[in-house]
């Protein structure tokens, strides 16, 4: 039997309702290109994909004052918000959580005079240093930009402190809920979040190719992929404002009626996934800890999602995963996932670490066997 | 009953492995993120789209020296690719065919000090002025993209004339060939075509969500979006050299999957689907010279792939259309089709054009009753 415990990289489990939602856009031979026509099959599809951008404002508690784009993965999105909001000579406070899918884009804009500075994580737990946000703040600060939950230890941000402080410094606020939407709410009701940027293939259970951003309508953004909007062929600029700025070329309808499956599934289910994941957490985080020899990463006084970062003493993480597979068939993901500074923070530059995520559909006997394999590692 | 003849938006009808391939991959719970672990679900990902990769290369006659990359649509690739290759300072030289796909990234690119000449179309026909390009040629001339069929016409570019003239002058060359990918053949196995930018979900037959970039591997490049690529987290720049910078984030593995599908059914009908698109646009054009006070756009001189654009003397293209679509259930698109230039040769920046498309899965009988219904609209 295999299990799969990379949750964080895809959730490769779906809801029937999301291939079934994929299926009758690709078989019935009736949805078009949205926003390009004015005849039936093109507007079926544009309904389908209004409905899904109100699935997600409902997703995320995001009033009239919110729109919401759809892109390829969390990565264009995050490509597009932040090269599309940070002006040049503008400074960024940010933290070491955060995937390259934020680092990459904000070194590209240092290159062209963005100055950045990171919310140091501690060693061993990564818990943030809050403080730092008020102590590198800068006449120039333009935007914060805060993972919303570490894809590596699984910790999930002080929101509320971060919120307070963009508010009172009057700056922009962009967050990476890559890891979080879905699994903790995410209320945008106040006003106070500039824009979320979320993927669909996790745990919203969307297809691949399926992410995008919900975000003031009034955040002062420039476009950055650029190309036909269907409507004003003549304008040399991308028209329509945010957030049509962001969605450039052809939708990806099938895969955006997916999503729109999964995020219903995930809103309907909402109180059953959450304590579901949470009772999964604290089974698996309470039998890591009768491991010997084992170290679990992160805070565990605060709120989390279901994701863990492990290692043996000394052991490569890869070895390790690599045994998981091998003996038991047990996916997880070693190495750095994508996240360098957390790493950094951790100690764990030089082997990494093993990566075990869960999803709903992760089930009470796929943890003990996951810790039952454990025990025989590291009696190894 | 309903007829979709807007084809050149994407086409709705999609041969049934394509379904199929997506339905797998989000049913199975098997396919996991592809380069991002060395786990069993992980690599079976890996492998669908390293197929997918050779697929799209037979498509394309492309050697060993070419690599591909996936992407969300086109306009993504053709963003990725200008952007990516277009040096500062450099002079463009492209053709008044383009799709705004091209227009708004090189009118982007424009406000960097990148100059740009279009190659005129003839009035009426749209027929390329091509010793424009010799007469338009700089010394700091770098780069050449064209549209390889127009989307509004439906001709096709001279690209032995074109390849000539980049590799006489050693320029790149890049093709957006949204519109010509699986109808005419493209044949990259000389190696003077630097990139063609393709979409999935037009006469591929994929789903939504797709397309990319079939590129020289020496080609040289420089990420545009930038994020997790899975194997090298400490590195700054965007790793992996052309085509991986082009890969940044999570792949849209089932819609990739489907795209395969599509491609194989494309590869393996391919003297058929040609056969039967041409019969179709035969049969068109000989009953439109049928049809009085009506005007056909282009030039029917050379190869074509089966897109028209139509109009009766002095009517708004929009109100032909939604008389076609309100009375006889026939899906055009009316209007600019997202290419201002060509519209400005033919003259009818006023009042657009019908547009007419046909996939393989256009009928004899479909083309009969788009006829009747323009003779009908004449005597109106």
């Amino acid at each position: 039997m295999m299990y799969y415990f990379d949750n964080a990289a895809t959730t490769v489990q779906k809801p029937a309702c999301v291939a079934d939602a994929v299926s009758k856009a690709l078989t019935s031979g009736l949805y078009g290109n949205p926003s390009r026509a004015a005849h039936g099959y093109s507007l079926r599809s544009y309904r389908e994909v209004e409905q899904a951008k109100d699935l997600v404002r409902r997703l995320f508690h995001a009033g009239d004052d919110y729109g919401v784009a759809f892109t390829h993965n969390s990565t264009l999105a995050l490509n597009l918000v932040l090269k599309g909001l940070i002006r040049p000579g503008a400074h960024v406070l940010t933290t070491m959580w955060e995937h390259n899918a934020v680092l990459r884009p904000l070194y590209q804009l240092e290159k062209e005079g963005v100055t950045i500075d990171y919310v140091r994580a501690d060693a061993g737990t990564a818990r943030l240093h809050y403080e730092d946000l008020e102590q590198k703040l800068r006449p120039e600060t333009q935007l914060v930009v805060c993972n919303h939950a570490s894809n590596v230890t699984g910790n999930v941000l002080d929101l509320t402190r971060v919120k307070e402080f963009c508010r009172r410094h009057g700056l922009l606020l962009v967050l990476d809920v890559s890891q979080s939407a879905g699994v903790i709410p995410i209320d945008l009701s106040d006003g106070s979040v500039t824009a979320v940027c979320f993927t669909g293939h996790k745990s919203l259970y969307g297809p691949g190719g399926t992410g995008g951003i919900c975000i003031r309508r009034d955040a002062p953004a420039v476009p950055v992929v650029t190309g036909g909007d269907g409507v004003h062929p003549f304008e040399h600029e991308q028209p329509g404002g945010v957030p049509a700025i962001f969605e450039a070329g052809t939708a990806n309808v099938s895969g955006i009626m997916g999503l729109a499956a999964g995020i219903a599934y995930s809103l309907s289910h909402e109180q059953d996934l959450k304590k579901r994941q949470n009772a999964l957490s604290e089974q698996f985080l309470a039998g890591l800890r009768q491991v010997p020899g084992l170290t679990v990463y992160g805070d565990f006084t605060g709120p989390r999602v279901p994701v863990f970062a492990i290692n043996f003493a000394g052991a490569e993480s890869a070895t390790v995963s690599d045994i998981l597979w091998n003996t038991y068939e047990m996916a997880t993901r070693p190495g750095f996932h994508c996240a360098p500074l957390v790493h950094r923070a951790l100690g764990t530059t030089d082997i990494g670490a093993v990566r075990f995520s869960f999803s709903s559909f992760t089930t009470a006997g796929d943890i003990d066997a996951a810790l039952k394999a454990l025990h025989e590692i590291a009696a190894l």
